[in-house]
């Protein structure tokens, strides 16, 4: 909360509001964060938790937490050092990083900076298919270990901070990605559908993830085309003001899912007892997007890093206060009717 | 918003306060506002919107959008050129229009500004017969489509604004529609019952709607007595302060109508999304009042076809990212239980 | 509201607090209130209402309305002319007055104010239980058509208001009850049982209404002692702070109470929708307490009428718009779940 | 609150803090007071409450009430006098004592000042499990009737009042108890299980109590494991933040001990009608614990008499108008569902 306010100082009101807002009346930005405040816990005692062990898997691969970053836009317009400072922090605190489409910084050089660190890549379908396909191939051949489909943004939500604003991108950031080829980044596909899963799995070998689920039945359609992984969010309370949040939309989702599939959660998560409680309704990850990108603004690549490890040391306690030596220990009765 | 507030500064305190105000202690008025508000959407994803199609049929009339105007009193009060200016503007925007008996401008004059716009007709039946058939008819050869029964006005509401700003109409409005016999359009008839549904169909053969309806038995009842439609409303929270809000009276209206007849709502109806709620929780048409008063007050014509513009352009998007290309895709299981 | 703002500008701090003022840190006190605004109406249309009829009787007594004026303690406080003013004011709306037991002015001029209006009396079981019966005796003999114990005041509440203005009486009050003889008025007995139910009625051949039940089970103890009707209400908030709002528990009362006697209900009312509401939850009288005060240290006698007048204006405006002509239409179908 | 708003002016800001701050957010903080104040009770009348009796048991000590005072730490932060005034004003309300392990001065000199007033001793198993004991073995020879392990400290909570105040211990106080011999009393061991109950229960001698448990199962296994008693804690919202409410915690605890154990409770109690309320919940003691902080830090041995016997008062008073005699006559059904 302070990192945004010392971010809200520094930056352009309009660069400010771009992060911040959400569509519409902000409904859905502000229900995120209320509805994980609203969940209960009910920790266990007299446990040994003098180890606290924070590893876990996710589609295969061994990861250090399970807090994820959430991909999010235009890191240049944040610092000059754009995503390559973000994934550097990202890096530094061992966190799973997921790269945006939107980056303002050629995907090789943010795969550079992120080394030994696992990493996603974020794919918007454009309508210029092979645009897109180029697009991922690079993050494919860059190192990406797993392609996350952005779901709910066949068109832009309604963000009202930005036409009060009149806010444009600021100049000299284009996309570097694009440099390659003519195309429009922002063009996307208004017809992309389950379909496009099954496409993206089989072009490029990669588990593909579908983010932007709200329902269980949609978590199942996108399984039967095969996806991997179910990632529920709402894209910040950016979409469609008066979506569910997701705190509250998780559970039937994990229920629909079964073991069929993993299923994560991001929005409105700010501090690691949100995160215990995402893994205690069933999500395997759970992300951030603004806290990162305020530490961006404010301190560039080590304040990304303090921030994550904060983070980090907020949900080992959270465990050890709960009772959970080990990540799997967190279930589902842990949350109070 | 901005645009109340904008009409808060321009328009006599007297004046401002009459559209604004609620009975009593306003109760009803902000929960018709919340109760749109508290509905958590489900959107779903990954369905082709490339074409969003908002074209609905009411009463067997092709309609542009689901979106109406509800009947609304004394525009030359907010303008100068008073019912003529609104019904332009409505008309420029495509929107369903209805008409109130207590326009400042007589039908005839109103019923040609729309041209080829659909609109219906309200009808207070007033203790003076004769007069109320006198109105109805010179509406319907006008060119009304349907008759709108307000059922919830056997008196006025108890508007403690107005009492406290000894509130009275500005001179020189009158009602044009009362200049061609005696008779006083304000003495609304307390006997109206629902035999009066049948007498307004068959005198005039047109599909009669019965408006202010928030139960399910008044809703049978009106549909047994040949009502065409329900209208799920309490007059814009300024009759019995308390009364229910329409977006939680809805569902229970829609599941004793069934398919015997169309239901639709109004109250506190602001964004796209509530149009949207409103379908999803089973009404056919959606219709919005004091944000057309406000634009017609602080821009005329132009801003009132503005402001509808801006409503059909948010319901557009809002069915995009729910994924419903089209209206009729719009179902209960949007709603988050 | 208006009226408690202007009597707070001209009382005393102290007098103004020990009226305004509940129990504790006054928990219930608002709960009263807002448990009535939480009451969601269903009301009906199409009813034929040119004559509503607010008629209704009471253990045998024809009365004007259901609405009903608490006792309330010491109202010379409020007003040099106190129990005669009010009393009076009464009197001229037409409306059932209990007259307290802690009045200031002997109960034969209270009597006299109200002519002809019905008036039942307040008891207060006394440890002096000859005085107490000599208090009653007199209010008897001057008119009361009904006993109403006060059954939750074993011991006075918590006031803190009161004991942070160490509040006293101001001098010259005084009870003019008690000149009579010896004996201390304020001195209650702490051991009244069910038993001091059928001692009341037996020694005085008047029913006996118990005020200050919440429970069902005491509302059937109380019928079985020989109690005439239950009055549902915790002292206006100023006993048992955290005790359940009278409207949320009134309906208990009225299931268990079933036909074998009536009920009534206080707290919180202050308009004639809470009216309506109670009837609809099922009481026979709905009494005021609190704008009575308020309008007796206001304007006295001629304020006090007004402001009944104006209660029975809304109610019989209420019933008009819920559909319903008579009291007795109000059922608890009005009431949304 | 009063009190509060008083030692507030007096303590160095890091010391109130350190006092009135919860973890994190503090969402538990505050949702131990608004817990209790959602409950609404159901009074009974018409009973003879001329004599009212406080008086209970708790692990076979005659008491003179069900309310007791937490275990706090380092009082001589608060006042010069630290344990000593603390323990001397508890003895002089005659209410029960818990001595925390955190004492800035020797058990034994806490003792004295206790008299024949009972008390128990709150343990923190340390690492260092010799120390742990001598601690214990002093506190018993000192007279503690019993143990209450503290379970919910594995670590502590994150304090963010404590990280932005930069907050340390004052200079000079210390802990008095470890002087004897080496040894960390900060050094709470991690590893603490339910065999460690067992450990203190063969090893004292003395009947333990388990306090900060919010569970049912782990109230169970802490029976199984030889407890005498549950104590339902949070530790004051200080631990885990987002942790139940202890009022809403109770009654599942309270089911699943049955009547295997005692079950008792604290966090946000202010009020007699608290203690009222817990009691109802099936809570055999009631815990007090900033309330005293801050009388001893205003006022010293003398306000902490004052604020306990006042809380008494509001205990006699509450179970007088809610028609319980007896402390057993306080039962579940005065709780509104």
């Amino acid at each position: 909360m302070d990192l945004e306010e010392r971010a809200r100082e520094i930056l352009p009101q309009g660069v400010y509001d771009y992060v911040a807002g959400g569509a519409g009346d902000e409904l859905t930005l502000q229900e995120n964060v209320a509805a994980w405040q609203r969940i209960r816990l009910l920790p266990r005692v007299l446990r040994d938790v003098s180890a606290v062990d924070l590893g876990t898997t996710a589609l295969g691969t061994d990861l250090g937490s399970p807090i994820g970053v959430a991909p999010t836009a235009f890191h240049r317009m944040l610092h000059p050092d754009g995503e390559v400072a973000s994934a550097a922090g990202v890096a530094a605190a061992g966190a799973l990083h997921v790269v945006s489409t939107r980056s303002t910084t050629p995907v090789e050089q943010v795969a550079e900076a992120l080394g030994d660190n696992p990493w996603w890549y974020q794919v918007y379908v454009l309508r210029d298919r092979g645009l897109t396909e180029e697009l991922v191939r690079r993050a494919v051949t860059a190192g990406a270990k797993a392609l996350v489909l952005t779901a709910d943004t066949p068109r832009l939500g309604l963000r009202l901070r930005d036409v009060r604003n009149d806010f444009t991108l600021p100049p000299n950031l284009g996309s570097p990605e694009s440099l390659d080829r003519p195309g429009n980044l922002a063009d996307q596909d208004p017809a992309v559908t389950f379909d496009d899963i099954g496409w993206l799995a089989s072009t490029f070998g990669l588990p593909v993830v579908v983010k932007g689920v709200l329902r269980g039945d949609d978590a199942k359609s996108s399984i039967a085309a095969g996806a991997a992984a179910i990632w529920v969010s709402n894209h910040g309370g950016r979409q469609l003001d008066g979506a569910v949040a997701t705190a509250d939309a998780l559970p039937a989702v994990v229920d629909s899912v079964g073991d069929s599939a993993e299923v994560y959660v991001d929005g409105g998560v700010r501090r690691g007892i949100d995160v215990l409680r995402g893994i205690a309704l069933g999500a395997g990850l759970v992300f951030v997007g603004r806290p990162v990108s305020w530490a961006l603004a404010v301190g560039g690549s080590e304040l990304v890093a303090t921030t994550l490890q904060t983070l980090r040391d907020e949900l080992e306690l959270a465990l050890a206060l709960a009772g959970c030596p080990k990540v799997g220990d967190v279930t589902s009765d842990l949350v109070a009717r």
